[in-house]
């Protein structure tokens, strides 16, 4: 970690930079890809779409397509197009996710919903979704379209749970493990199994690059999780306490509140259940993480994930690809405390 | 049509009753694929989205895939999967179109956005594309996955291509028709296609069955059109002036308001592009309608692509269920008016 931090500070580039170097190429094709396939006679379609996606984001999930599949040897040209499809399944439920949480800003700016309405950002989502199928279709092999499709129903699935527990501050972790590795982690997990499939790899390296993708994914949304109530957020000028003022209960809080004395549970209650809260209550949740070391166990239990993560990976033989994917994982997890 | 009333007046079956006796044992097993799908360890699921689905309806789409698959002769079991396929995808349609329509009842029943919030039919709507996607995937075959992801692209396109003319009484009978086309027709093309293609029928009589699938749809939703302004309607003790209060536009509304004075246009627009209006503005559109032959004439238009559908047909060899087929577009069109 203060490697990580040092080597930050002194100008040398993270892991994702170096990732972002190392597939620089190849996500070239796909962003051409993504925007291409992103066009319809319809312009609303490319209009809302591209707001979104132009936004950028790390584009992660595409990335770690082209790496897998690098790392397993691929020399081939399918995995530009898989990579898109997986960004497009990824834009869906991002735009679907806004309209359900009522979001406002996604990445600093105003999100679909707000600037062109619910009903279009529904009815584009619905479109990515078919986008994504077609090419997968298009890419034509069994295997590819099994995992994809059944990743997008477990995907669904996880974001349903999600909403029968949302608001209710007695989920278990167990419960919301459940809802991460659907609704998270099991993109991650796709992504990166395509790599393996399209290079045609024994099934074990396929396993061996979903448990990477699936921990790495837990690891990254838990820390997205601390991310939300985190000084660290807020010395990068970002907003913090979204997801408290939504109601939402993320890990930190299901530790504080387990955590918490009868009168603490109350607040917790209060102020998450009805989703009604004020400034100075998000200060008194976050003076409540600290006090019961919510944020950092929130962490350590990201680095239990991005442990596995690491060692999955070990399968493969030692190399620079190999470890700036290693790199990521914790890189992900220490970009939030 | 007059053979028609008396048909159904001395009690003989219609041809949709004669449709669904011809299909009643496999749409047994059609009934038992839905309802296996459906199910989920996320109890909100199936309770949603089996709502909908018992609710019932004709299961037009369905019966036609399986019709379809008779009129070519097959005789294997790949047709009872994708015919839940295609109930999936109508269904998942459905409750995205009741959250952007803000409906509150659908054949007689309070919608599921009502019942259980639009974020969770969202969510669920999510969830039946997906297992559409599963269940084809499984078919396997690389024709039925291309047929079925591209219409399932042109539906979202269709559905946000409505979004973007909707409450525009300027909108044109052509734009008008490409909806219809998209959101409408792509889907009954689609169930009838999927007949010639499990039966491996050559590309003739995929494309004849495509024909009289997309212009049975087309008359279907003409008549569907005609129905929400319609006596006939009235007398069957259903709700008329729904596409009225909503400020849709349907292609009663466009004879009406091309065929409409000045005066009469601001009328128009007054109730529509607003879609504010009360009991005594329906009187007055449906004064209108009939001041200016929409009704009838929306019907004509129908019969049109009805006789397109029935021509379609002749491409096999005579048999009853060639007639019975051949009976559902005159008796889908007839029963608005």
């Amino acid at each position: 970690m203060v490697d990580n931090v040092i080597r930050i500070e002194s100008g040398a580039p993270s892991p994702l930079d170096q990732l972002t170097a190392l597939t620089a190429g190849n996500m070239a094709r796909v962003n051409e890809e993504i925007t291409g396939r992103m066009h319809s006679p319809v312009g609303l379609i490319p209009q809302l779409a591209g707001h979104l996606i132009s936004a950028g984001g790390k584009r992660l999930r595409p990335m770690l397509t082209l790496a897998t599949a690098e790392l397993c040897g691929y020399h081939g040209d399918r995995h530009i197009p898989l990579a898109a499809c997986i960004e497009f399944l990824h834009t869906a439920t991002l735009l679907h996710d806004d309209v359900v949480d009522e979001s406002a800003l996604r990445r600093g700016n105003q999100t679909a919903n707000i600037l062109w309405g619910n009903k279009a950002s529904v009815l584009v989502g619905d479109f990515l979704f078919s986008r994504a199928f077609q090419i997968m279709t298009a890419d034509g092999a069994l295997d590819v379209m099994r995992i994809l499709s059944d990743t997008s129903a477990v995907l669904a699935e996880g974001e349903v749970l999600q909403l029968t527990t949302s608001n209710d501050v007695s989920t278990s972790e167990d419960a919301y493990l459940q809802v991460v590795s659907a609704k998270t982690a099991a993109l991650f997990a796709a992504a990166c199994q395509l790599g393996a499939i399209v290079a045609d790899r024994p099934s074990a390296d396929e396993e061996a690059l979903g448990s990477f993708g699936r921990n790495l994914g837990i690891g990254f949304q838990l820390a997205d999780d601390a991310l939300d109530y985190s000084a660290k957020q807020a010395t990068l000028g970002k907003a913090i306490g979204d997801d408290f003022r939504e109601g939402k209960i993320t890990l930190p809080v299901i530790l504080a509140y387990r955590r918490s004395s009868p009168e603490e549970r109350s607040f917790w209650r209060r102020t998450l259940e009805t989703a009604k809260s004020d400034e100075a209550d998000l200060e008194r949740a976050i003076g409540l993480m600290t006090k019961y070391d919510a944020l950092p166990d929130t962490i350590a239990r990201a680095h239990h994930y991005g442990a596995m993560a690491k060692d999955a990976l070990r399968l493969f033989p030692p190399s620079e690809l190999r470890e700036v994917l290693t790199g990521i994982v914790d890189f992900s997890i220490d970009r939030a405390y």
